[in-house]
């Protein structure tokens, strides 16, 4: 399991007329926290597309359990579990730290593509970066 | 089934570093398709909200097929195909106008609380609107 | 003079804790209004781009006269007076439909750049095509 | 003066077509640092809704010097020079932390406004919290 953890605040800008987080914004969240957790084992997404990969995203999902408000501070905590074949599926969980409790679930499954948008193989960079630390 | 179609168009603010439509912006698609069917059947997001009841998002989903890009005109179908317990579900369908074919596919559910954001069972005049339109 | 007039609904997404469209939201606004100026006057965004240009956003400003609120019918009115050198500047004024009175208004300046991000003079088709619309 | 800096980096959410920051992000950005430069002298805008007031930006502008790229990190400084009468002006700068340079300069006004949105003269509490500071 590769694991990762991402602290971010809820500013206006997140926030809807309910007076609570706009639904889509977690999904800003899950690419933040899966950014921050490639970028934790040495994949920078900057390098990867240098590479000549890119990783769209296939699916999206997100289970919503209590509702963030402005100002709260929240962690995301992102995760791989396993990687075989040709998608990487990432799962994420949004945790309110003032009091640790669950606001929101869900995960992103990921193809690659090469710059013309083609799917390909994960390359073997990828790989064998991703298996080492489910490893190790 | 209560079906709508919603038409709009991809400009900048949609696009990311690929040239494609950033994947959380489907759920504001999404949004503003479900908010026009609800219209279609005197079901006002705003009259909702007057009469004291919230429609939060409990679930979401979207599966990605094909990339949408800049000047892109694209409709969305959303539908309701059945309206039983305390939520609802629509599902959406967003097509490229130019060949009919589809970019992306999901549904949100949404459960019903008071103002307080406790939940509650669906009020009768939108069970009944719902029921109306799905057996019309 | 040219001008033209873009029409959109305010949704969930444009609305922030107080109840009114969130600041920069208008700014996307007034650049899907200048996307539609452009396109009135046979300068598609995506060709100009296909030639090898971009106009980007060297400043922007915006004045907030009276807040528009969700469900809200907005018309934007994009207008180009004059275009000498290197800049180009539209000016912007949103008003809602309803009761025909000003919510908004401001302006953006954009240069023009090759693909590498280098500033350029403005290509000959683009300042023939504005010059007589401005004449016309 | 009163000054505050604030850190961010750039995600894919916030980049576009030409592969920068799309330019009304910088807003946010912009919000996100106003709301820690008044933390940091004990303004926390929770504590100032509770009182029953609000700071609706009533003018807002950007001038855009360089572009920002994905996973840049930046820093934006705000600033409050003075505060006279009844709008509160910020000033801000934002800076690429690689190489300290400038990417982007701005502002916003704000009036007061109470929960219904009608303007009032600023409340004690925020006045001599501001000149006690700016004075200090």
């Amino acid at each position: 399991m590769i694991e990762n953890q991402y602290l971010t605040r809820i500013y206006y800008r997140d926030i809807d007329q309910m007076g609570v987080v706009y639904y889509n914004r977690y999904f800003e969240y899950f690419e933040a926290a899966r950014t921050e957790l490639l970028r934790s084992i040495g994949l920078e997404v900057t390098l990867i597309e240098q590479r000549g990969y890119y990783l769209p995203v296939v699916s999206a999902h997100c289970d919503y359990h209590r509702s963030a408000q402005f100002d709260d501070e929240i962690t995301i905590i992102s995760r791989i579990d396993s990687f075989m074949g040709a998608r990487l599926r990432i799962d994420y969980q949004a945790t309110l730290i003032s009091d640790d409790r669950l606001l929101a679930s869900g995960y992103t499954e990921h193809c690659f593509t090469n710059k013309d948008g083609k799917p390909t193989r994960p390359p073997g960079f990828f790989r064998s970066r991703i298996r080492e630390h489910l490893n190790g």
